[in-house]
């Protein structure tokens, strides 16, 4: 599977760099875990570990929800993996994906300010992923799904949302989601269109494009319609999946059929998630003042440039292109809101308030090459934050 | 269970803690986890995610070993816990277990240079447990089990060695056994005695007394009888579960009957491990120059200045006395060393190896009331690292 960040991108900022280098910077792993409080002397020992800490774990006993406030747990995501959709590379294997995981715990760290550990799992089974977790659910606050393959991700997302009480997210689909939908608000801004007139075309039906899907209908996209390798998506088609089957609940009103290129035409927005390709011929035949988002990595569906000729805003997952669809913008700033929260889960509605707080904070200075922050912009993760905590009290997830 | 550190001692360096102090600084938990390279420009990210990261998760995916020295498994201990039996507190659940499981992983990190995350599990069950840490065994490089019941965490240590192929301790028996034999070795020297030359008595077969017998069996002490509560464990009594039959593969050679002061009777050294009470006048039956550790927490089996009365050597587990045996000047060298030198387990002989760098350390200085390093000397974990790597190779369990 194919994935929208800059995961692979074989160019840009990272075309210059040597194995040696990045291999020199992997040497014993990229985390470390670090002691909160000094530890050097007798008293320290006593408040820390014994005969200090049994008062901690005694008040924990007594009441459980002090173990919030007494452990790390409240600012800890397990960043959770089986290694079977990594990066471009596909199943290599929970021990291949660990360097991944650590980068992500590390971004988490870095732009989200939350401690996170990778945990990767040597079995792909559903059941026991869930049953896993379920089992160590004292021992982390969060859950962040990562490089697990569609469409198995959908099913092992929604049993952990129902079995474990704490915010769960498969990031490969919402935080993809997320900041396509900031992007897609404020492109149509550029164009000078509101959401609710637009007809979008997604092109991919694996992780990313059905979260896409779901969150720019949540957000009241006027039309959507979703294309998977055998064209479009709609009643009429055989075997298609459950996934799929649900997506024609709020998809294809018209009941378009054929091919990508048959739902591109006229279309306003393509957003492109599906490692494939789309000709120029073909985003041609789009309507006026045209968005094309191709967010494929490392080789967008089309390169911006060719895209530019016949669209008016262009955005890709490429950090060497403008407009770069990065989930960094989003899933720091969602997990830290719900932990700060207190909430239970992550709502759609948290998610719609995380890409309008993303959207916000590039609106001072919209253009059509300056429709998302930057990833490394320091105003997203905080703004983020607020926002995505605000929506989980009002949708009632965390104590208000 | 009591344990024998200095757990819940309620006096010495401990004594005047508010509890105001020891809430504080339990505060959003005593660990963090923290990123080991920069992360703030885009070709940081370039190189510690993506496109830098696929290199290093593609070199892991041919070659597995790899993941040793490009993650950070290799230098990251689980400490695993179910709550059953946590300090003097018991059964208190995973959540309640927390604070000591991240004191225990601080020190991990303060005294052995380790990264450690505690890992608590919502189940008691062996099958269960032996399970989760199957499918997380990509996730670290060691586990250290804590505060777990007997005998269940006898069943449990044995099946996780199996099932692993890393190293693997239950702290509580053979952190307490290490520094035992640590400290008896020097004990004998005070006294004039060789191990093979001693009578000992083991007060209690919980997780430490077992542990205890074992490791003392193994150095070649000379005679060793177990009690437990209903007394002496011989050939003749009724339900002995399957460890107090083991034991008896090893222990009570003569065939003692009756209680712990039929036992104590004529015996060079007593190990109080039992949480109960041993009288000035048992005590006052021993041989001459006799031992005695009573290592019981809170409360010792006999307080020192009593027994000295009557016996050349005695130490506790608290920090208040002289000679204490604390389990911290063994865990962090043992699973450093076995860490280090890349060992698949931590055999019988690397305990021991253990146990004798502990005693070297202290030897220089050594008298009746200093046969023991304190918990806070720095050579200690240095010493011990180097003489458990060393067994470990000579062991043929890791590569020479």
């Amino acid at each position: 599977m194919t994935t929208v960040n800059d995961r692979t991108a074989s160019s840009g900022t990272g075309s210059d760099l040597t194995d040696q280098e990045i291999f020199q910077a992997h040497e014993g792993g990229k985390l470390g875990v670090g002691v909160t409080a000094p530890l050097t002397s007798a008293r320290d020992l006593s408040i820390a570990y014994t005969p200090g800490v049994a008062k901690v774990s005694r008040a924990i006993a007594a009441d459980a929800s002090l173990a919030d406030r007494y452990t790390w747990t409240q600012q800890l995501v397990a960043v959770v993996s089986d290694g079977t959709a990594v990066l471009g590379l596909g199943d290599i294997g929970p021990r291949a994906s660990l360097p991944v995981m650590e980068g992500k715990s590390a971004l988490f760290k870095e732009f989200g300010g939350l401690n996170s550990i990778p945990l990767v799992l040597d079995t792909t089974d559903v059941d026991e992923i869930v049953e896993t977790l379920v089992r160590l659910r004292p021992s982390f606050g969060a859950v962040n799904l990562e490089d697990i393959a569609a469409p198995r991700c959908f099913e092992l997302e929604r049993r952990l949302v129902e079995a474990l009480d704490c915010p769960v997210m498969h990031d490969d689909q919402h935080g993809t989601a997320v900041v396509t939908l900031a992007a897609l608000t404020n492109a149509a801004k550029v164009v000078g269109r509101e959401l609710g007139s637009l007809r979008v075309v997604i092109a991919g039906a694996g992780a990313a494009g059905v979260a896409c899907a779901k969150i720019l209908h949540t957000a009241g996209v006027g039309e959507i319609i979703v294309t998977d390798s055998r064209g479009v998506i709609h009643e009429g088609r055989d075997n298609l999946t459950p996934i799929k089957q649900e997506l024609l609940g709020y998809t294809n009103p018209r009941g378009v059929t054929g091919a990508l290129a048959d739902a591109i035409k006229g279309a306003d927005v393509l957003v492109g998630v599906s490692g494939g390709k789309i000709s120029e011929e073909e985003i041609s035949t789009m309507a006026e003042g045209a968005i094309v988002f191709a967010l494929s990595n490392p080789d967008p569906e089309i390169l911006p440039d060719v895209a530019a000729r016949h669209a008016s805003v262009v955005a890709t997952g490429r950090s060497d292109f403008p407009n770069q669809i990065n989930n960094v913008l989003a899933f720091p700033g969602i997990f830290r809101g719900a932990l700060e929260a207190g909430s239970r889960m992550i709502t759609d509605r948290m998610k719609v308030a995380a890409a309008e707080a993303i959207a916000a904070v590039a609106a001072d200075d919209l253009s059509a090459d300056h429709i998302v922050p930057s990833p490394l912009d320091p105003r997203v993760a905080p703004e983020v934050t607020a926002a995505v905590a605000r929506a989980a009290r009002e949708d009632g997830v965390a104590p208000s």
